[in-house]
């Protein structure tokens, strides 16, 4: 089928379709059938969950299943520290940290600074220091400090190096070219790393001596790792792990994902309150060239950035969310007013997450594999 | 040109032509102006020089000029743990410690307990363990403990797995398919796998903090790892790391080199005094079908792996080998007789190695690299 747009973990561009994706990628919708399941467990569902946002999964009816049978399950989800932590980042962490609060679950957390240092003119050093500095994020996101494992490739490689190693056994050069798009010039160093996103799919499996069900909560495209992880698995005697999907925060620019290759259409945890307030005032939004067109014919919050980090992040409350969009929609909010709102949410969000990503600097010790 | 031999690092076949190969992989003759340069530094001249058995270098010239200025260089080889050692594998290590002994140097040793795993039917387990019984076999060849620094690759990963991502990316699958064969159908592991083999080479300059000579004493069949590594050490502000390349010891079989997958042609470390016998015994000669033809028409050493046995590794005196090679071509040396020496020289050799071997069993701490 014609695509218009492009998922790969290192790529996301174009408008996304995410049905198709979901086709292609052979995943499943998160039904309301299932989410009703997982109410009975949770209570109120998270708000990524009623407004899709977290959307697709594979086996997540058999994480439930186990959990129900007694057996519990654990998290893991990870990040490639190319760059400072965005919003964006922190979607998937926000509810990553639910799931492990409502299910009480241990948290495995990779950093793969070998993969960022593979695939980016960037140095080793750099994306092992982009590690440690995005390692105050994910401590600041109030994660359990006993129950959470956070895993720096390079650093704690003697932790993963041997499960790899048996997964690499299993996949071939062609298998990964066709799931990744390696090429022949492609370096054989980022050829070997799926092996090393995957194993820890199998770590708690291999540190409890028994098979541990695994949920990977994580945006989309990071999807293709797992489909050979699943393949895998059962050759080496472990579960498949099982996964749970987001799409993905859109940047303040037109299109794609809020990327720190685009410094101006993210707003990164450590921004100041000016930069805050020049990138929200600078954002792509659904208004009218004039605030007297807009008062007239309304806004579009379906296409607007602002309305989108509300949506995603900003506005739990159902509630508050739907006057927002109505407000736009009949001309009662204008742009400025709107993204003054907004502005300010985001610094009393950032002006508490930088207080405690500094407490955080004391804590990293607790949260590294041991 | 037309072969009628292979050489790679997981297969050695057909009859070698090593002034072919020397060719082929670029290398240069140890010429009796290195040799007489080495001399100087030396004294009289290992056996295994003298008898061209290490025959090829590049750099080794390099590595005397550096010496001669009072820049220190480093030895580095190692073994691939498929199977326990046999008398084969002892050929470049009694090189390398005269080496040791002679330059009063560092010495590094990769057990490649990956590779082994990745490329054989074997369990990581099992090539772990492997590495852990060929180490009692490197131990008890007398290397100085305090500079040898024995690396285990998944034991040891964390000292490697840095330098070898800086490696990878500087080499693309084109670049591992030409040089080792690889195919789409190789795993991933093992194209990844060049990089951990090359690693060490560069190991030593970043523990000291300064660029560091590293010379290389192993087989042949191992240059191919020595090329990318040259091509790729200046990327990374290293030098190129210089080899000198030895023959293969012959198996007791009729061609290729001893093999532990041929076990009835190698002889083992630990095999007892009825092994040693049958599989001497049994060995391929260059002998006639009768006693009597044989002392009327003589033998024919070049084709006798008994002989190729003294020549490589039991009679280090060329006078002594010189007169086993006459007697045998004259006919007054029979071949049961020749067997029953060796017989005797390789039981005493093995006696005193198994001896050294279970002692070896308490210092294995003191070898590994810290």
């Amino acid at each position: 089928m014609p695509q218009k747009f492009t998922v790969t973990p290192w790529e996301v561009k174009g408008e996304l379709d995410y049905e198709k994706l979901i086709k292609q990628f052979g995943t499943k919708l998160l039904d309301e059938k299932i989410l009703n399941r997982l109410k009975k467990h949770t209570g109120k569902l998270h708000f990524m969950l009623r407004r899709k946002i977290f959307f697709s999964h594979r086996d997540f009816d058999w994480i439930l299943d186990k959990y129900e049978e007694g057996e519990k399950f654990v998290l893991y989800t990870g990040r490639g520290p190319s760059g400072h932590t965005h919003i964006g980042h922190l979607v998937p962490w926000v509810f990553t940290k639910w799931l492990q609060d409502k299910f009480d679950t241990e948290l495995y957390f990779q950093l793969t600074d070998d993969e960022k240092f593979l695939v980016k003119p960037l140095s080793l050093k750099e994306t092992t220091n982009y590690a440690m500095d995005n390692i105050l994020d994910i401590i600041a996101m109030g994660f359990k400090p006993k129950k959470t494992h956070i895993i720096v490739n390079t650093l704690h490689i003697d932790k993963l190096y041997r499960i790899a190693l048996k997964v690499s056994k299993h996949l071939t050069f062609s298998t990964v070219k066709a799931v990744f798009g390696f090429k022949n010039s492609s370096n054989i160093g980022i050829i070997f790393f799926p092996s090393m996103q995957i194993a820890p799919c199998f770590l708690p499996s291999e540190e409890k001596g028994h098979n541990v069900p695994v949920l990977i909560p994580a945006a989309i495209d990071q999807d293709p790792y797992w489909r050979p992880a699943r393949d895998v698995a059962p050759k080496l005697g472990y579960y498949k792990p099982a996964q749970i999907h987001s799409k993905f925060i859109p940047g303040l620019g037109k299109e794609g994902k809020m990327s720190a290759s685009k410094p101006e259409t993210a707003i990164f945890t450590t921004d100041k309150p000016e930069d805050i307030r020049r990138k929200i005032l600078n954002a792509f939004t659904g208004g009218r060239e004039t605030a007297e067109l807009q008062r007239k014919y309304g806004g579009n919050p379906d296409v607007c950035s602002v309305y989108k980090y509300y949506y995603f992040f900003f506005e739990e409350d159902d509630k508050k969310l739907k006057e927002i969009y109505e407000d736009c929609k009949s001309g009662r909010l204008l742009c400025g007013e709107c993204k003054l709102r907004l502005i300010k949410k985001v610094e009393k969000f950032l002006e508490e997450h930088q207080k405690r990503r500094k407490k955080a600097k004391q804590k990293v010790d607790k949260f590294l594999i041991e």
